[in-house]
Formats: structure tokens, C-alpha cells, sequence
């Protein structure tokens, strides 16, 4: 009995300064079952409507109600993945409370399903040596502190004068540092890979890519502009010292590549194919773009194709046939041929997902350094 | 007029996946101004009623709507420091979707405002050397592969044949292995700290507590006691371990300590107080416990007193007079008195909050390894 009330006051403390209401009954959310269906729990007694938005649907899943006001469906068998999902709530769109797996961005919230099925993915956490992801700082005299994210490989703190070539790798518009780690995974597709011995050991520098405060979070995509030349400096001016100061990094040019996605994308091809004696591997994930910049973000590299062509070792554009910048990119490639860039493309299915970004980085980093 | 369509597919594109609809205005949340007041907004144009939840005040503060489906709420001003909120719209909790730092936690969702006021507290990030915070993962044979986060101070990677003492970090019930650096600011104490000479250069291990998958996440602090009984042998034959094998440590017992918060502090003293050859710094803040297992839980230590005080340096614990655990924390102070164990204690304002653990973690680092 004393137990019991001391158990009533300690969840209440807990719970007390959010004013969470204590009458939730327990629930777990996501549930996977071992054929691949999956069942989403919301609590919300008040709601009028609740529905699920998962990126492995094309459309909202309604939900219903019981009677404790628990909101739940259950869908699938979904294909092996992670996708990130949310709950519109009446018209609002919220993360799982009950998975503490999130999306990490300045413009929504999504919470994240995995899905591994019967045999582990490209992206699954498994018994092989792990490397590490470092949070970082680094000092922008225009920006002031900044965060990245840096993946060292296993074994490198094993071997202390070993040198690793550095990926460089940008997030989308509204993401933060933390997103290619925890929706796009990159560590354990690296760690994966470098274990069956398909990718070189390497270390992975993932910046925050938002000049803020320059540029107001809440800009979205509608400064990408501005936002490139305010952290055009910061990248080449603070942060490739900080690193190749920070770690054991081959500093050639053979060694250093740069990806990105979505506004990231265009990011990398402006910083890469501007920088041709900085990179010798450029490659887009979905990337950003308009038509209209087309000439202008490629200045270097449309001026002597014949020196572009010889100054990279791969140039590589990755997108999806349902993405909405599909149309772009093909128009794009158009001019690559025109002007006799070479590069190397990758028509995937599916649509502007971090499910493809998995996908691109795990392509990518299998051609990287050989 | 192409940029202007562009843009409009562009975002379209981001947001198509997840029914979020795009007619949503640009606005800023939270936004603190140079006074310390701080406005709140959500859009959320179908609700009912909105309130904010903020661990600076006392009860939920209802918001206003505008004609756009905004709602708003300026408070304050709000004294300097880091608080949790979140927003109950018609009676469900859901985090800012405006804001990228969130509360990690396995049963609800908040977000994290920062108040720093004129001059830095303790846990702002200011331009001193700072650590590194590294994420790794570790093999349990009974729970599988385990995240566990570690700080190393600034100089680390710098002095490769220095050692380091170790302070092991225990969270809360619900929290995780990132509730320590991302709420707790534990990182940006220590590194703080370090500068001003206030504190040892110390290794900081912040493990996840939850025995998963034996217990269950949803059990929240019902099973605390089983889950002790499963997290004992990870932390004592699979995290030291792994952490003094990975890192420099010292590895006497005069060079560790433990701490933690709420269920983590009373796993703090249950691991500290009964395995006296390997810790001399023992520190609980606000630490969970049941008075009828006051003698279960504090067996090593309390069966021979003498010996309990001479082996250890610092028994230490913090607990806020407005804290539900006040009172069992005062009873348990008792039972210390009068089997005259030595201990210190701080009695702090304020209840079961993070705001505390930062204070409390300031100042326990003052007093380890000296």
C-alpha cells in the first residue's frame, strides 16, 4: 500500500509541472510485429479526428478511438525501412510522445519508425565494430559557435597516425546537424559498410548548414541563397580548419568529397564544383535547384569542362522519379550532357524521402577513395 | 516569377509527404527579447484552447488566437536559465514544432527554452575550449547493443597520454542516454568550469538506464527495481568496461564518482553505496527512493558505518524544497544522522526540475577528484 502511494506520488512528480493529465493508461507506440505490421497509439480523449501521416502511405490513415481515448491503427506489412511519421491531431501536425526517436528539424516535428524484417538493412544496427559521433564546436568570427556532428571510423582511435580522407556531408533545408545521423544513419550505414569491406574507412563531417541568425530559421528554402553565401565563408574559412586541425585528415583533394540533400544538394554542387581544387568527389542527393541559377552555381565547372572533367573523379546526381525535384534535375543532366560534364546518375524510386537518402549515401560511399 | 512558381514546388515538395498544410504563416517560436520576456506561438487554427506549460510558471497560461490560426502568449520576463514546455492544445501535450531543442524522453515531449539574460550562467555555451561529446555504442549480452554518451574535457585528443578521472551520470525515469547534455547542459557545465579552474578535467559516462528490452518503456517508474536489478550487471561488466578500455581513465576508486537524477539518483546510491572499492564520490540529486527499502537498498553501507565513511570522500545529495521526493529525501538524511554515516546535503529552491540537476551538477563538480 505505501508502496503504491509512493509510486501515485513519484509518477506525479514527474508529471506534475508539465500538467500532463495522470489518467493515461499505458501504451506503447510504435509497435512492430514480426510480420511487419505495425500499430500507432495516440492518447488524445478530446480529439475529434486523428490521423496518421507516415511517408510509407500516400495518404493519411484515419484512427480510431476506444474507449480510455487512445486513438490507434494498425497498418502494413510495411517494407523493411525507417520513415518518419506524424500524428495531424485536428488539423496539427505532432510528433509520437511515445518514441523518443525524432526527427531532428527546425520546421517540423516527425517521429521515426524502423522497420528491420527479417534480415538486417544497409542502415541496421549490428554486432560489428562501431565508429563515433562526435558534437562538436567550432568558432565562426560572423556566426559565433557553431555545432557539427563528426563521425570517426572504428579503429580510429586505435590507431593514432593513421589519416582518413573526409566526406562532407549536408543536410536538407530545414534539418539540423543532427539529421544524417539520426534519420539518414550515416554512421551505421558507414559502419556496415566499412565492416564487409565495401567502403574505405573515412570520417563524415555533417555541419549545420543555416547561416542563422544571418538567416532567420524560419526562412525555410525562401533564402537559400543568401544562406549559401553566408556559409560559404563559414565552410571554408572555419570549418575545413577546425577539422583538418581537429582530426588525423588527408588534406588533398583526392581526399576530400562533399554530398548533400535536397538544400544541402545545391549546396554541394555550388561549394563543390565551384571548388575544384578543393574536391574531387561531388555528389547530389535530390538536389536543390532553379533553372535560372543553373549558369550562375556552376560557374567553374561549366567554364572548362575538359578541366572539370579531369579535376573530378566522380560527379554523381542521385534522385527519385516521384520527387518533385525530379523535373529540374532532369534538366540539369541535359546541360551536363550538353556541355560534355561527365557525371554519373542514379534514377531511384520513390520521392524526396530520407529513405533515399539512406539509399544515395550507401551508393556513394561504396565509390568514394578507390 | 519562375522563382516565385519554383519556390512554391520546392516547398510543396518538403512538405506534400506529410500533409502538413502549406498555408501555415512564418512565425518565430519561442522568441526571447532582450527584456527576458518571451513570446510563445503555435498554429493551430482548429483549436479549441490552447495553453502554454512552462516549468517557470506555476500553472499553464492560456493563449490567444489571431485571425490566421496563430496562437500566442508573451510572459515573463523569465528569470535566466533553461526551462522545459510544451504546448496542451484541447488537453494533448505536444512540444513547439517551431523549436529543434527537445526534451529527450521515452514518455512525453517537450521543448527547451533558453533565458540567458546579460551575463552567461554556468550552462551557456561560451568561447572557451570546449569538450567533446561523443555517442557510443557498447555489447550487453543480455540487452544487446547499448548507446551510452560520453564527454571528454577539452585537451583530451591533444594530451594522448594523459588519464582522466570519471564521473558516471545516471538520467532520469524516462530520459535517455541525451538528457544529460541536452537538458542538463552537463557538457557545457563541465567545459565552463574547466576554464574558470572551478573544476578537475574529468571524463563524464551518461549511460542509458533503461534495462531495454527486458523492461518495458512504457513501465516508466513502476519497475525501477527490477530495472535495477538488470542494469547492474550492464553497468558493471559491460559499460566500465568498455569505457576504460576505450578511454583514459584512472581507474582508482578515488578517480570515479556517481551521480544522478530522480531514478537515476536512486540508482546512484543503490550501485555507490554497495560497491564501496569502486566509488569514493557518491552524489544523489533529488534521488528516488521508498523509505521500506531504505535498509535493502543501502545494505554495504549501512552494516558497518565506519568503514562506509572512511572509504568514501564525498556522499553527497541535493533535493529541492518544493521537490515530491522532499520529504522521503528528508527521512532517509535521518536514518543517515543517526547511523552517523557522513554526508553532505543541499537544499535547494524549487521542485523535481532540470533547472536543479544543472545547479546541482555545477556544483558537485566543484568537489570531485580533489
Amino acid at each position: 500500500m505505501k508502496r503504491n502511494i509512493f509510486l501515485l506520488i513519484f509518477c506525479g512528480v514527474l508529471t506534475l509541472a508539465w500538467s500532463q493529465p495522470n489518467q493515461q493508461p499505458t501504451f506503447v507506440s510504435p509497435e512492430v510485429y514480426p510480420d511487419g505490421k505495425v500499430s500507432f497509439r495516440l492518447w488524445a480523449p478530446k480529439a475529434m479526428e486523428v490521423k496518421l501521416n507516415a511517408q510509407f502511405e500516400k495518404a493519411p490513415v484515419t484512427m480510431a478511438k476506444d474507449d480510455k481515448g487512445v486513438w490507434s491503427v494498425t497498418v502494413g506489412p510495411v517494407k523493411p525501412d525507417m520513415y518518419p511519421y506524424a500524428f495531424n491531431v485536428d488539423g496539427i501536425q505532432i510528433a509520437d510522445p511515445k518514441n523518443s526517436a525524432i526527427f531532428p528539424n527546425e520546421g517540423f516535428q516527425n517521429s521515426i519508425l524502423e522497420v528491420t524484417g527479417n534480415s538486417p538493412l544497409v542502415h541496421t544496427l549490428k554486432n560489428v565494430p562501431h565508429g563515433t559521433v562526435s558534437y562538436r564546436y567550432y568558432n565562426s568570427p560572423a556566426l559565433g559557435i557553431r555545432p557539427v556532428v563528426i563521425y570517426t571510423p572504428p579503429g580510429y582511435e586505435e590507431n593514432p597516425k593513421k589519416k582518413y580522407p573526409v566526406l562532407y556531408l549536408l543536410h536538407g533545408t530545414t534539418d539540423t546537424e543532427e539529421t544524417w545521423t539520426k534519420v539518414g544513419r550515416a554512421n551505421i550505414i558507414l559502419d556496415n559498410l566499412i565492416a564487409e569491406g565495401k567502403a574505405e574507412p573515412m570520417i563524415i563531417v555533417m555541419p549545420y548548414g543555416r547561416a542563422y541568425p544571418k538567416i532567420s530559421k524560419s526562412a525555410g528554402s525562401l533564402r537559400n541563397w543568401d544562406n549559401l553565401q553566408e556559409f560559404k565563408p563559414d565552410f571554408f574559412e572555419n570549418l575545413m580548419p577546425f577539422v583538418e586541425k581537429s582530426y588525423r585528415t588527408k588534406n588533398d583533394k583526392n581526399s576530400r568529397a562533399i554530398a548533400g540533400f535536397s538544400g544541402g544538394g545545391g549546396t554541394t554542387l555550388y561549394f563543390g564544383l565551384n571548388n575544384l581544387d578543393k574536391f574531387s568527389y561531388v555528389c547530389g542527393f535530390a538536389p536543390g535547384m532553379l533553372e535560372n541559377e543553373f549558369e550562375r552555381n556552376n560557374e567553374v565547372a561549366f567554364a572548362n569542362p575538359e578541366k572539370t572533367n579531369k579535376m573530378l573523379k566522380l560527379f554523381w546526381i542521385g534522385v527519385g522519379k516521384e520527387d518533385g525535384l525530379y523535373a529540374v534535375n532532369q534538366k540539369y543532366m541535359e546541360v551536363l550532357k550538353q556541355k560534355n560534364i561527365k557525371h554519373e546518375t542514379f534514377i531511384s524510386d520513390g520521392g524526396h524521402t530520407w529513405m533515399n537518402c539512406k539509399l544515395y549515401l550507401s551508393t556513394i560511399a561504396q565509390k568514394l577513395f578507390k
